[in-house]
């Protein structure tokens, strides 16, 4: 199995993705990589992380990089050799079996749109991210492909991330939540009250709207809205996650006392840590296509991208882009629009 | 200074309002409280809290109440007779300086934009809401009034936040973020596209978009974005509070010696409250009305209710309403649309 891996994405690129493609050839001996990136420039990594000649790897030359700053559209007109570009070309050639980028989301979604090509009956892709909540964890479906949507959209992302919480954690009816600012039909915005409407036809098991805090009480499997929301959902709960914890920390340092509780209390932090690492997933697919593609987190550690190359070769395995679109031929919707 | 109080506002009210009132009444001897309510329903609350026959009390009677679950332009029709509507009227005439509400805020914003209207040159009132972050704290708006927004809107929220950030926090020259999903000026939704060349052309200090992340780091003073927006991340925060105190908590009732040191540790989870707890400020304002009105949480407790008529006595006494009303006539910025 091979996986297309853009090594010139991300904050930290390419001496993490290297770092973690070396991880991940080493926990994986079925793992076959490509790396896709400026050869001169991940040459030095290459030789580090001891990837030169390694009968698994293969380099393929991009000459160019889309940057974090480049509106997504204009980069994938204009830079027809950026790694992401040619990772997914290799994907939809069928010369690599998923692609894997840590870098600018945007650019992923439309190299991948583009060249790897979406689902039957599917518009958008859209970003479905794990988080944790309370007694369990719960799919975020939009994280970020899509900023601007129409109710059309919502409705398949809410089909895409129901098939997806079926086969990940293995639930008969998964939930499905609206996210939205009140739990009665009538609260929301123009795109959640036209989004519940079509929901609330769908053979789902659609719950109605939930609102932010009932995410984290694990109301529902799968929580469904734009991407915009769900990227500053994403975003709010990184910060608020980081800033509570530098609280207890500050608080701990107070005083002597409270020093040596709070390294006492070390295991009590590593369980919290546990739970809200972003990296623990590595990355999060973008759901639709019809070849996997995994999406990580811009400032990814080598642990995250390996995890990420790991979640890549689990979607391979399990066919999991195939079953999404058999649910979505079976649910006998045609949401095109 | 009389303060009308919705006495039927919120998930506990009457009992929590009237108790809330009664503890205000005690610590601030210059309010005057008018509580706006069913009397029959009132009466042996008011008798419970020490408020029958209390000199600074008034009771107007409100035969009905708007539910959380109606739509609010309906209820403000049909109703007219509402606790929150009749509040909102008292004010409008003069005979109370500010409305109080926990009670459903839809209702309450299209109560007092219809009878109190809004200042010269503002088209919508928006919920700013005072959050906690590394360092200092941060206001946020609109927290919920408005759930569908034109760029326009948003730079009035800007202004008015600006304004009241400076009277809050005493700073010179507030920070203004637009939360988005990307710090360049090129990401963002179609709202914050068009709200981001609005903002760079008015007379504050506007930084940029900001982030989800970005704001817990207090990277700006005043964080602008849309009602559901806002929303979202208000109820988001307070769910993700609530269950990392809730992951700490089972960590350390996991064996005896865990549970010992999280007894010891407990000053260190007080700190943690104080930052976090939401009925410290117990309401926040909506801006931009001709008088001030102060909005609870639907949850609130006694503290939150008596807190939220502090800030309303603060606001009058402050002539909040009528410097925001100078700042922008001083902007010279016309922004109805």
């Amino acid at each position: 199995m091979k996986i297309a891996i853009d090594a010139m994405g991300g904050d930290y690129a390419p001496s993490v993705v290297i770092e973690g493609t070396s991880i991940a050839l080493k926990n994986h001996t079925d793992i076959e990589a490509v790396l896709v990136g400026h050869e001169e420039k991940i040459a030095p990594f290459m030789k580090k992380f001891g990837l030169e000649n390694h009968p698994r790897v293969t380099v393929v030359h991009a000459e160019e990089v889309v940057e974090m700053g480049e509106p997504s559209i204009a980069a994938l007109r204009s830079k027809k050799k950026s790694s992401i570009t040619i990772a997914a070309t290799l994907v939809a050639k069928g010369e690599a079996d998923a692609v894997v980028s840590a870098g600018h989301t945007g650019a992923a979604v439309a190299a991948t749109k583009v060249k790897i090509r979406t689902l039957p009956g599917i518009e958008r892709p859209a970003i479905a991210t794990i988080m944790p909540a309370k007694g369990g964890k719960f799919i975020l479906c939009d994280a970020g492909a899509n900023t601007d949507c129409k109710p059309e959209n919502l409705a398949q992302f809410a089909i895409m991330a129901e098939a997806y919480s079926r086969l990940t954690f293995g639930i008969k009816e998964p939930k499905i939540g609206l996210l939205s600012v009140g739990e009665e039909d009538a609260k929301g915005n123009e795109l959640t009250k036209e989004t519940f409407k079509l929901l609330s036809k769908m053979p789902i098991n659609f719950i109605g709207n939930i609102e932010g805090n009932d995410m984290y009480s694990k109301k529902a499997d799968v929580v469904v809205c734009d991407g915009f929301v769900g990227n500053v959902v994403l975003k709010t709960s990184e910060g608020l996650a980081n800033t509570l914890k530098g609280f207890i920390k500050d608080s701990f340092y107070k005083n002597v006392f409270r020093k040596i509780l709070g390294a006492l209390a070390k295991p009590v932090f590593n369980d919290l840590k546990a739970v809200t690492d972003k990296h623990e997933y590595g990355g999060a697919p973008l759901l639709g296509l019809k070849k996997p593609c995994i999406i990580g987190h811009g400032s990814s550690t080598p642990k995250a991208v390996c995890n990420a190359i790991r979640v890549a070769s689990e979607f391979v395995k399990a066919n999991i882009n195939e079953k999404i679109s058999k649910k979505i031929e079976d649910s006998n919707i045609t949401m095109n629009s």
